[in-house]
């Protein structure tokens, strides 16, 4: 959103850094766009990369020499981020493209003898930094894990986020902090463990019962937490401290924040029961090389898990799965009264009206979905920002419209718009593409493969054992029969009044490593969200929430089945019924008719009701002739 | 086969092994059905389990203690094994079935400090020693891996294969052993290994363009190859060694088959650039805890690697491919012509007569299929033991006739045959579930699920990296949808002119292990073998050959293909079509109008020529209202 007048501050950026690099001796530096918590979504003050490359994307590496400067982002970003690197002088490095490699690799061949990798070990993760590592020892080449880029050059830097935590009631959260510690610690009992670091903010906030709100769209707390077999530490920032006695309730001592790291070489492995190879548990996906390090020179052993809290949360208990439900069943009325009223514009628009309330834009569509939710009482906020995209912005798989950016709608074509809620009954996330007025044939070709992709994953039945890299199968069969992809998961878990994304669970055909190898069980959620994205034309997507559910019990095994959590129609002007199968068909219209009986006595406006009939009318399935007349017709 | 006489045979031979652990110190003994090479199929010499048990299934271990005796095996053959076990004492562990422990938690669980579990270290997998070492060190308890159960007990035990070998020609195999050996020495650079020890034998006959005789249905010899840099030694049969000029000019040592555990300890690792921690690489899947162990005691670096000759094996050359396709024609037009004579045989039948032939059986059909292939000019047998299984029978997966147990087939129900031929030119595996008669509604609702799932697999596109978890799902999907499932896998590799079974490929959604997550690559083959199977009522499997093949490269990436190597009619007689999608009769009408292309002009009988045309006829689709008809018309 700052393009235009930042480009020249990014290049002058970059100068002063290289500048640093030379004065310490760094050949190298790398910077990831995360926080001391592999957080997705950070706060400003962790914003590193931005500030030194102006890219917004989420998931960014960043790779500075004294010649070249590279940034490395995913499929998701490919567009947006070619856009905000324009003039910077910086490469964009498309990860997983064939002949781009891998931020490892392109160390491995570029780092000389004698030369110096510079990083902050608290934001790199081990798990990478073992690799660099062991490419150092090969090449003959250092590593400094203390080098904090932005130190000293980010004069203005926002400072870390300290807001109040709050408490989520048992009667909501479905089960006490002290079960889940209870829990928690069989589990390091099982992998013989004195010691429990776990430093995402989610599964703190989840093993806790705690909420904050230190991340936008998050309602997390900066914070680390150390389990010992009995009590533990908390790390907070003081701001958000009025806890202390609910959590002292559960054996925990309150610290703060910005101590950790100090305590790290100090109090939190200093124990009466701790001596040599005092076992240390943590996510081996998540632990920063600076932790890790803090272990090792202890000499204590290192356990990376899986994270059996990540585990644990992703099966919703009885409780969070009702309130799901329910929190899911009024967005989803939100979503349809929005659509009822865009339909309505648009049709004015198309009449040459403006309408009352003059044009619109993707942000004002943006703001009359919002509007909708605002009037839900739990309504906390937005669980991300709004895609509200028009057209070819469809395409940028990450695109948010912005001020200076924002675009006038027309009654044609598509508009894809992926949003989602905070409340104190669930967190939300749903995309419909809508049809403004008249669209192509390749794009009704298009829509109507992502509904049936949508369509058959949805209500999938499977047995126990099934991970993501099966399911997938469901959606991209049918486009890759068509020789069309998407460059995105399928589908990600959602947190419970937490994080918007959250594994371990992944659905995804080419799960990249074995930890998303998990087995859909029910009480999971995920969402079922394929899309088709046309460069410069438009971008497809339709995503529905769905939960895992027992299904029969035969001789063949266990069952599963999948059930939709979001009950809003597909837009069925721009499906070409030709194209679908049968069975496509009655998908559609059962899934319709659900969406008609959950969300019709939520509406109380008579036109709202009238556009859902419409939107929800059974698509007549044709007569199949019997099987006699199948062979014998044709003698 | 010989059940009914040698049940007691069994139980007394158990007691002879009690005796002599008992002799010897060791509590638990286990026994795999396998031999020094990790085979599927074995040589009689290493059939000890079936020598204690009985049981003849491919995939055993049996573990016998003082008081227990269990087998392990799987699904494949729980049935039939479970027939085989009646009255012998020994208890059937059904592998992955809920509640039953795998082999290593059963040792962990049963053995108690100062126990003793002997076994044969050249038989048992490194891989799993691994995991009893680790068991024994916490629990307390030994191992001893010199004890080999069947010494002395097995008084008549056959002596070791020691057929002689032949070359397959360069103009056959596509490439020449000099250029195999030059990718595979790449290979151990890359991986800075100086010794290769390769002991699969479908590995050693690929790299030497060598075959043998030494396995029933396996053209494969005895044999181990250990290579080094430059040069190499080359282990087989004294009896088999006519080809030591052929192999001497690779620049390898031919030595005594039965020499090699000798060696082991002294030559094979004598060399003058060997020193601490030479680079010894094999194949982590199949190494034995014998080899392992003795590159351990010279202090040698081990290097497990998944095989890359396997992995190079599996992409067949363009020569390969051109005799594969044709040598699969002719097996599919033997099969076509015997398919016409059973269907005439059973129609005279269902008039009342029995034929001039007399009544068939399981085993008189075999016959009669194998006729027709011996027919085919490069004929060298078949390559696994035909499956002929009528009604329940087909119910047993593995399940193969016998003289003592051969059934008569009857013109009602189906017969389910299994089968593939050894040629000079190529590996065949095909099979067909046929229509003797009558079927019920149940049997045709089964066999046209088996019959969708096989044709949703068999020209499936999709993009390069998709691996066996992914495309099982063709096959799955439309099962599990109705709540079945089989328990064996969609499809393996085919060697050429090699084992019918072979890897490192694997068409399964729940793969066991990373090794088998591997992207399906142009020149692969395999399997698309989906079944129902109902116990005691009748089996359906439908299993047709198919080559992967580049497909379009555009914006989305890289496409590739399944393509039939099979041409054989699936019998409509039991397809029930209003149960299909019309995308499932299109490909059903498409397979068939290529077998009629591809098959026709091989038939010279008329009989045949009309059987054929039948069988392929297609079926008429049902005309599909237009898009604006379907919406309408319930206005």
């Amino acid at each position: 959103m700052k393009k235009m007048t930042m480009m020249k501050f990014e290049k002058q950026r970059l100068n002063e850094l290289r500048m640093k690099m030379k004065k310490e001796g760094i050949s190298f530096c790398l910077i990831p766009s995360t926080d001391y918590h592999a957080s997705e979504y950070i706060a400003d003050y962790f914003k590193v990369t931005e500030f030194f490359s102006g890219c917004t994307s989420d998931n960014v590496t960043l790779v500075i020499s004294e010649n070249e400067a590279l940034l490395w982002t995913d499929g998701r970003y490919f567009i947006s981020a070619a856009k905000e690197l324009e003039g910077t002088g910086i490469k964009l490095m498309k990860t997983g493209e064939p002949g781009v490699p891998c931020v490892k690799d392109y160390l491995k061949n570029h780092l000389k003898e004698g030369d110096v990798l510079g990083y902050d070990g608290r934001i790199i993760k081990a798990l990478h930094a073992n690799e660099f590592r062991m490419a150092a020892a090969e090449g003959g080449w250092k590593i400094r894990s203390d080098f904090d880029p932005a130190a000293e050059i980010w004069t203005g830097r926002p400072a870390l986020p300290g807001n109040p935590v709050w408490v989520l009631g048992e009667d909501m959260a479905g089960e006490s902090a002290e079960s889940k510690l209870e829990r928690i610690r069989k589990a390091m009992v099982e992998r013989h463990a004195e010691i429990y670091i776990i430093t995402a903010l989610d599964e703190i906030m989840w093993t806790l019962n705690l909420r904050g709100r230190d991340i936008d769209y998050n309602p997390v707390a900066l914070s680390f937490l150390v389990l010992y077999k009995n009590g533990g530490r908390v790390y907070l920032q003081k701001a958000a401290m009025p806890e202390k006695e609910y959590l002292s309730a559960l054996g925990l001592t309150v610290f703060d924040y910005e101590s950790f790291y100090e305590d790290l070489s100090g109090e939190i492995f200093t124990g009466e029961d701790f001596g040599d190879r005092t076992g240390v548990m943590f996510s081996h996906q998540d632990i920063s090389d600076c932790i890790l390090n803090a272990v090792l020179r202890k000499n204590f052993k290192p356990i990376p898990a899986a994270s059996p809290v990540a585990m644990m949360k992703a099966v919703k208990n009885e409780i969070e799965m009702r309130n799901i439900r329910e929190c899911y069943l009024r967005d989803s009325v939100a979503l349809c009264r929005f659509l009822c009223r865009l339909q309505k514009r648009m049709e004015e628009y198309a009449e040459g009206g403006d309408g009352p309330d003059g044009k619109m834009t993707e942000i004002s569509v943006a703001e009359l979905l919002y509007s909708f939710r605002a009037e839900i009482p739990d309504f906390i906020g937005l669980s991300f920002e709004t895609i509200s995209a028009y057209a070819d912005n469809g395409a940028i798989v990450h695109y948010a419209p912005s001020k200076e950016h924002d675009r006038e709608i027309a009654p044609e074509g598509f508009l894809l718009i992926d949003s989602g809620g905070q409340y104190k009954s669930g967190t939300t996330d749903v995309t419909r593409t809508v049809v403004l007025g008249p669209v192509t044939e390749e794009m009704r070709r298009d829509f109507t493969l992502v509904a049936i992709a949508n369509l058959r994953l949805l209500t999938a039945k499977f047995p126990e054992g099934c991970t993501g890299a099966n399911l997938d199968m469901y959606v991209r069969a049918p486009l890759w029969e068509k020789g069309i992809d998407f460059k995105h998961g399928t589908g990600h878990g959602i947190g419970y009044v937490l994080n918007v994304h959250e594994g371990p669970h992944n659905i995804s055909w080419n799960l990249r490593n074995k930890r998303e190898y998990i087995p859909i069980k029910p009480g999971m959620i995920f969402s079922d969200e394929p899309g088709i994205y046309r460069e410069g034309k438009y971008g497809i997507r339709t995503e529905s929430i769905v939960e895992c559910i027992p299904d029969e019990c035969n001789e063949f095994g266990q069952f599963l089945r999948l059930r939709p959590l979001t009950y809003v129609p597909i837009d069925m002007r721009a499906l070409n019924f030709s194209e679908m199968e049968e069975g496509d068909i009655k998908r559609l219209n059962a899934y319709h008719e659900e969406v008609y009986q959950k969300i019709s006595p939520h509406l109380k406006d008579a036109e709202e009701l009238a556009w859902l009939k419409e939107a929800t009318k059974p698509v007549k399935l044709s007569k199949i002739p019997d099987d006699k007349n199948r062979r014998d017709a044709d003698d």
